[in-house]
């Protein structure tokens, strides 16, 4: 965590100094605004904390609910979206109060006693190979706490206007703000009126009945099943043994999910309530918890519940519906009002999918409107949105529909016991939220250098590695750095010369210096020179043979009001006390040197030689407007 | 973290529900109360953290300053006390912040041109295998403000009276309040009005010039050395390389010892001001900031400091000085009146022990004084406070005037350049805080057992080791799960036989349970089964050979309000694929099985075999009173 180089901090210093329209923000919901964000769930409220990294864009979160959300909801958060979390500020803390998945059980009919269940195999959890960070259980409330305070201490100070509801849009071919939108204040004083206000982008983030998907026009294409599920969180005792422990259960009488939550006692239960009739209407929404219960105790027989405390519960039909484009845009005229989470993927809970993909979706979106919003780059940076999420829903949808479909098998059905445990293992990349790549676009090169780091594929995101801090010989994450303020990351993999020596690096180096560099062309004037691009060098050496006196400036860049030196964009690969990891080892880098160019969403967008500094610069004057 | 035990909790679990006189805390000072805590330092704070966790005990805590400490004074934080921190619940947040030293390096002058200096050796941190917690610099500062919130969050939401200065005390013979208290308004509209409050015990952490030490005649014994030292946080750009890493810098122009500081860019430097004149009068103090970087950049040549901003300074004379007794007690009489910190010890900055020794002075004091005050134990244990502190302070002494002078010394009275780095290497256990071992007493017993489990030495603090926790399959640490709540707690590792099997185990389980049982005698009627004993057990095990179902009930009590089984207090010892450690190895504990008892500050007690349970009881029964 760097500061002080605004000059020192005596408190919370991840409390940001307000800027922009974070200095005088106004507690009411303006006439006029950037970027109005319909709903604060996991997406609206990942974009209010990128959002309040662009403090010159005036940005504002309305919800119909008069307060923070309470109960309830999505839980399941996978290994990217703590990768996530680390890069807003709080993966420590909400690990430290999550429920950590180790292993994931699964019973079926005991064959001596069908009637009864049993143990059939247990799997390690897939977090323990595939990522530094673990796969929690933790409730959508606290994830949307955390981003809320992310959102309210950077420098845009960004707060939901909660008890704001939305209630319609007209998207106006011109003018400053487009986009004409009606509300209506649904608590407090002015409760029951309704106002238009204007945006100049709109982005829905209200759940699977979006008023904003349907106010565009845009179709949710697929069904709703004949299968439905109860789900409840309930602090229990039991003799059921697995209680804290993941669980698929097939049992003759029904399936259960069956999932821990944080804080040692609660757990989730997913319980199958079986084929819906076709003429049932959704009564079977109306399934008392009692009948619930009742189901649960059935399936876990010979166990049971002795329910103490029903937290929350529910009733739903599993549908798998996928919007066919995620914004307002079409062939001649870009997008101003795009839709993210369940308003354009609804699926079933019981992959523990939706609350991670919508985050992405904010993810994605939220650095481009900055930026746009900027002037770092050209409106048409928005269409990448729709073009790179869809695909990614429509994934979502087809892995949900075989997860969902093998959970509500019955026994009979089921050859293998050890089948589910094979799945649930095969595809961890997709549950861990790694499978995502982005096809070549302007945000994204094709692939021809992409052997020089092979073990950073091109459009999926950043994989960090440990490399050692050349100023204190402490082992870090690279990746961990790249924090989710909005800015470009610039990667130098050094070739094998040490620092000061002639070589590809300092011809590099060099480069990024000169008039030609699109550090220069592509920052504003009078920014920090780390204001838009932060570029970090890692030599080969050891971080005791790489002199630092010796590093080209361009790495050791002086910023901030006292123009200081930052001193932590220097690295060393040679494993040191402090870790055995050699990053061009592991992640497969060219001996000769690589750059690796990393969006601000961690996604890698480039990979090039050193000598490719046409290449970079022409890659930046695609993606970006030049500054000056 | 545990929590919903009491219910669903949907909001920061890491606020705990008030209690007692947590529930309707008067906002002043109120006239009588049962700890006054005078000085909001370390010591203090921590024990306002630590009686938050006693709420039917009323403390307050009195500061002359008018609100949080702002800047400057200690920051070294040793491994010891990140261990404390993570007991209270803060350390990942604290780490994140923090300076971690990877490194110290050491500085000579160059042989062929002695003017300059040259790096002549570089070491590893003692943090690197002698703990799993680091060892940081952060600022006192924010140190306090953890240990606020944890304060304000614990059940007695505790918050110091800012504003409010000590004056005098006198101790009466008889009453239930028997120190009458002098203090005055500082701030507000009360300013400089005095009134007189009385408390059943005060502890004096005011500091070095302490007015409680002075009100109760205890003498500060040892004396200012001759040498003097200028000390600055600041930012800088520089040319010395090793700016961003601990450095002892032994010039022939005098010493540094250099302290990079949180945030990546701040600094702090102990700059070497020579010897003092005896006839100086302190003149030496009123050392201008310009001087001290002036000197500075001498002893830095050829290397030099642009100063941009000098956050904090101060010129100080090593003192080493230690209160003979650390309270108001005598043979004849217990104490009501206690000292802690630099009130009772100080020395010069420069080992990174002061804050460290001082939070462990409240660690010891602050349960005992909870548990006297609820009635679990007698008064006689609060002669133990100063027993067992009194030669941890003259350690620190020895320590640091060994340390000190070393650092002083002329580069010709250094015949090998690397015993500075061998005395800092080879006396690691001191720096890192762990050498602390109290003698035997009413609550150590002697080690007549050690053999049983070598590696928890007796009166040393429980070093914790990896097991995997039954319930779930997750590795956790086993002492990290002993949170500063107050409680004692009992370590059961299991013989060989398997849960649920006749075993010496199971025998010691019947006992806890029976009328002769500690916990049955020491646990108040009515409260939770692990109100006051914390009791765990590990298997030899692995995880998934350890049938919960038959494990005793001791270990699976019904606790809180809903009467729900807290899953994690069993635990398995066999490695499984989240770790590599068997805790029966790396802790030398026998295969019989044996019972570790540890203190509610993390001191080791108790070791016995399974088999001595009179010995249990009776460890007990002179430590505690009976409860019912």
């Amino acid at each position: 965590m760097q500061f002080h180089h605004h000059g020192y901090v005596s408190g919370e210093p991840r409390v940001q100094n307000a800027a922009g329209t974070g200095i005088d923000r106004p507690a009411d919901l303006p006439d006029e605004m950037d970027v109005l964000v319909v709903g604060s769930g996991p997406a609206g409220m990942l974009l209010a904390a990128q959002l309040s990294q662009f403090p010159d864009v005036t940005t504002r979160v309305i919800e119909r609910r008069d307060g923070r959300l309470v109960l309830g909801q999505a839980d399941g958060i996978q290994p990217r979206s703590v990768e996530t979390f680390q890069a807003f500020g709080f993966a420590e803390r909400i690990v430290s109060e999550a429920y950590n998945i180790a292993y994931m059980n699964f019973w079926g009919p005991d064959p001596e006693n069908p009637g009864s269940i049993v143990r059939t195999a247990r799997t390690e959890d897939y977090a323990l190979k595939i990522s530094e960070f673990p796969h929690l259980i933790v409730n959508q409330a606290r994830v949307l706490d955390y981003f809320a305070e992310a959102a309210l201490n950077g420098p845009g100070r960004i707060a939901p206007d909660y008890g704001v509801e939305f209630v319609g849009l007209t998207v106006h071919e011109a003018g400053e703000f487009p986009v004409e939108v009606r509300v209506r204040h649904t608590a407090g004083e002015r409760a029951d009126t309704e106002r238009t206000v204007r945006a100049k982008y709109v982005v829905g983030c209200d759940g699977a009945r979006s008023g904003v998907r349907e106010a565009i026009g845009r179709k949710h294409l697929g069904g709703i099943s004949a299968h439905a599920w109860g789900v409840m969180d309930v602090l229990v005792n039991t003799d059921f043994p697995d209680w804290r422990t993941k669980c698929a259960i097939n049992a003759e009488a029904g399936n259960i999910l069956h999932i821990p939550r944080e804080g040692g006692y609660l757990s989730r239960m997913y319980i199958d309530l079986g084929e819906v009739p076709e003429n049932d209407d959704h009564r079977v929404r109306q399934t008392p918890i009692d009948e619930i219960i009742r189901k649960a105790n059935e399936i876990l027989h010979p166990y049971s519940l002795d329910v103490k405390q029903v937290a929350w519960h529910s009733v739903y039909e599993v549908g798998h519906r996928v919007t066919d484009r995620f914004d307002d845009g079409d062939e001649g005229r870009e997008p101003h009002v795009f839709l993210t989470g369940d308003a354009c993927h609804t699926h079933s809970a019981k992959a523990g999918q939706g609350m991670n993909v919508s985050m992405q979706d904010g993810f994605n979106l939220g650095w481009k409107l900055g930026h746009v919003l900027t002037g770092l780059s050209p409106a048409s940076l928005l269409t990448t949105y729709s073009a790179e999420r869809q695909p990614v829903a429509q994934q979502l949808i087809d892995f949900d529909r075989e997860w969902s479909s093998l959970m509500a098998r019955k026994p009979e059905e089921i050859t293998d016991p050890t089948e589910l445990a094979t799945f649930y293992l095969g595809t961890a990349e997709f549950p861990s939220g790694f499978m995502t790549q982005y096809a070549p676009s302007m945000i994204v090169t094709d692939a021809a250098h992409q052997a020089a780091a092979s073990g950073f594929p091109l459009g999926k995101r950043f994989k960090s590695a440990e490399v050692v801090r050349v100023c204190d010989g402490n082992a870090v994450h690279l990746g961990h750095h790249a924090k989710a303020d909005g800015r470009w990351r610039i990667y130098a993999f050094a070739d094998a010369p040490v620092a000061g020596e002639a070589s590809a690096l300092s011809e590099w180096a060099a480069f990024l210096a000169s008039p030609a560099s699109p550090i220069v062309r592509h920052t504003p004037e009078g920014a920090d020179a780390d204001a838009v691009f932060d570029v970090k060098v890692v030599y080969q050496q050891g971080y005791d043979d790489v002199d630092i006196a010796r590093v080209p400036e361009v790495f050791l860049p002086k910023t901030g009001p006292l123009g200081l030196t930052d001193w932590e964009k220097v690295f060393a690969a040679a494993p040191n006390a402090w870790t055995t990891t050699d990053i061009f080892d592991e992640r497969g880098l060219s001996r000769d040197g690589v750059v690796v160019v990393v969006r601000p969403d961690q996604y890698v967008a480039a990979v090039l030689p050193l000598e490719a500094t046409d290449e970079l610069a022409a890659f930046f004057e695609a993606a970006m407007l030049p500054a000056r």
